[in-house]
């Protein structure tokens, strides 16, 4: 027997003639008289490697044995295939089944509907759509670390359990090794016997914790998990997602807003350039337009506009007769989606960096401008997400920072370390957020953030 | 102003003459009446550039003020040095100040000890021990991703919080939303009004969802956190460690000692070839056999012995009067580090592969071999480390897995998503994990875990 061929090495070899080795699974098992075709998949592409078989030469039980799902080998001369659609074939000489598949197999039937395959997410990861949107999915993690790289950013690790909370970033799950049923005994929370002496929970952004990265190593990148405690039971919310967070030292509002532009245009051509069969199937079967936004994103340049300018937009939109659910009360409100991909989609066709957002609604750590109510925000709108990045200058100064945080009546002493970063050689600095996938929703057209994770994990849901 | 340049490649520029600015913190300042010299890092290398003042041109208040640590910004001509050990230097034209460093800067005194460094997690970073230790933990995780792109494998996000258990591998992390002051109160636990309506856990492996993966796209790799709630306060445990788990269909154990020898090699060759500044500091100031170290592993052949034939040699080193702190008490007995320790590092000199384990000893997923008393294990023991990587083949007889769960004990239906593999297309398939922390501990020659991580968790510490 050969040594094994990967079914993406095999349909682009011309080695006619040769002996190879296939391993997968069955997608299909057509049978005549004459002769049985079966299309395998190995999981290295989406295309599948036909293999024809001899029914004379094989035992016929074995041989109807192999359905949708069984996993064999085949060991064949690698021939020019005659069929349409491929360029090769496997003429098999030699079948070993490694295991067949019962006919209660969950993913036997095609066309099933994503909410169907969301209860079987540990088989479905066998079909085609997800196996797409898995290779595209580990295509833009290497893009990232490609990226931050190449441009002397270094990978950096914060904490997922934590004592401190990033402000109003959310609500937060709660980690302890207390023995909950002894809690409800013994009527008392003893936290020094909790295993790190007190409260801790799950990070909800890795931001403050990057910050002292940036301002020591000079530039970073967190890629984490991060996680949200919010009962949210909507196709843009997860409790567990991961998070891309950079933090730059020295970085101005025009830097952070080139950063933002040119990374997530490098992502995008990634997976134009890396993911081709996989995005042509995907343009085909889940949103025909694709490749059109993909491409149209990487070409055009991205509007850059204040947040008041956006309000204005949006006001002349109500006024020329536009009606959005949420309506736009003026000046100092918070956008919905909808107003996002209004300006998005509709009024400039082209994704948005929206900047100098009313400090009021965004957090602390954020750099006022000399106005005293905007900041130095810089948010890309993107068409069909909405807000794909949240990015900013942080406020360097340790007074102003001092000065907010009681403002807003935070607890002073759990920002200690943080503040430490303004009172020791503090730095310019800025960063962005990046939901990793939000991103995989744009990149797969894909319509529910539950579809682009392996294993979601929302409310009532920690199934796998 | 000219626009900023990276210390890292302002030194390594001929372009004498030409003005440029340089941004970072001070790492010293010498006065003298006719010159000061400031030492500038930016985190981007781990040497300097040397920052020539004129007093004369220069507020003497000011210019007094620049004390270590203080993060400032100098304009001036680049010019070849006159001092030993450097290439160039700029000329300070200007100078910027952007925060200075009052005098209880934690990180003041040279030569403070790493548990000193451990209470100011948040500042160690940006010491040259910290700097260079963190700039190869970066370096480490893009080799890591990099060697498994070039093999095909995917990126595979595990999930963190989970309702099972991967059998043994430890103590958990409980994960609610409960209120614990309610159910102190209240006097009962109510899972159904927890997030996910049942009690979750923090990961201890990503590895049975790993499996998942790899029978569906061929071969995967996981790179995320991980956690254990022991109460271990040792040099070697955090409650919360990086682990990478690649999984691969089809493999067998020949093939599966391969990747492990080939992938650690690469790591280890990429930070010889890419971290050679920080690596020259390491051995100088923290382990002066490091570089030695790390070319011979990737030189030498990895021994390949069985579990059988280490208890022999084991045995054999007791008669000749080695004196071990555990007693070697035969075959079955778990190997301790030092056992490990003496066949790597006096017995061998060269990393050992161990394989065909007691089965006894290992957990119920790996495949057994036809003797039915020891399993198809390929553990990777290293100098210093002990065991670096835990591999095995996985057993994909589904009656076998079956048996072994009920002999075990264990609650089968907990793992019916995990015997699917088994039921519908089962594989052969293998794969391993390893802890990322021990590879950053061998690669920079660290004795304690906690500072191999920016924000080490264990038992009594969440700080940060």
């Amino acid at each position: 027997m050969s040594t094994r061929t990967k079914v993406v090495d095999a349909l682009v070899s011309t080695d006619y003639g040769k002996e190879i080795t296939v391993k997968g699974w069955v997608r299909s098992h057509r049978s005549s008289k004459a002769v049985d075709f079966i299309a395998l998949n190995d999981g290295s592409t989406i295309k599948n490697i036909q293999v024809v078989v001899d029914p004379a030469k094989m035992n016929e039980e074995d041989l109807k044995s192999i359905t949708t799902g069984a996993c064999i080998r085949a060991t064949g001369l690698l021939v020019e295939s005659q069929g349409k659609g491929q360029t090769c074939e496997v003429q098999a000489e030699e079948i070993e089944i490694y295991g067949l598949c019962p006919s209660d197999y969950p993913m036997q039937k095609k066309g099933q509907s994503f909410e169907y395959m969301r209860q079987y997410a540990h088989m479905r990861l066998r079909t085609n759509t997800f196996g797409a949107v898995f290779r595209i999915r580990h295509n833009m993690a290497i893009a990232i670390h490609k990226y931050f790289h190449e441009h002397g950013f270094y990978y950096f690790n914060s904490p997922l359990i934590t004592a401190s909370d990033c402000e109003g970033a959310g609500e937060m799950f709660q980690v302890t090794t207390l023995d909950l049923d002894r809690v409800a005994k013994s009527g008392k929370v003893e936290y020094d016997k909790d295993f790190f002496g007190k409260k801790t929970n799950l990070t909800v952004s890795g931001q403050l914790e990057g910050e002292l990265g940036a301002t020591a190593l000079g530039a970073i990148y967190t890629f984490g998990p991060t996680f949200r405690a919010e009962n949210s039971n909507t196709p843009r919310h997860l409790a567990e997602f991961w998070m891309i967070e950079p933090e730059v030292a020295f970085m101005d509002k025009k830097e952070l807003m080139d950063l933002e532009e040119d990374f997530i245009k490098y992502c995008v051509q990634w997976a134009l350039d890396n993911c081709k069969d996989d995005l042509a199937f995907l343009n085909q079967m889940i949103d025909k337009s694709l490749l059109q936004t993909l491409e149209s994103v990487v070409k055009e340049d991205f509007v850059r506009l204040t947040y008041t300018e956006g309000i204005e937009i949006l006001q002349q939109a109500v006024k020329d007769g536009h009606k959005f659910e949420f309506p736009i009360s003026g000046w100092g409100m918070d956008l919905a989606s909808e107003h996002e991909r209004y300006l998005v989609e509709e009024h400039f066709k082209r994704p948005v960096i929206m900047t100098d957002y009313p400090a009021e609604i965004k957090s602390f750590y954020m750099k006022k401008n000399p106005d005293g109510k905007t900041m130095q925000g810089t948010d890309v709108l993107f068409p069909r997400i909405g807000e794909i990045i949240g990015g900013s200058v942080r406020e360097e100064s340790y007074e102003k920072l001092m000065s907010e945080i009681e403002r807003r009546g935070m607890r002073e002493q759990t920002y200690d370390w943080y503040l430490d970063t303004r009172k020791y050689g503090s730095c310019p600095h800025a960063g962005f957020g990046l939901g990793f996938e939000r991103l995989i929703l744009f990149v797969t057209g894909m319509q529910n953030i539950r579809d682009v994770i392996p294993f979601p994990r929302t409310p009532k849901n920690a199934e796998f």
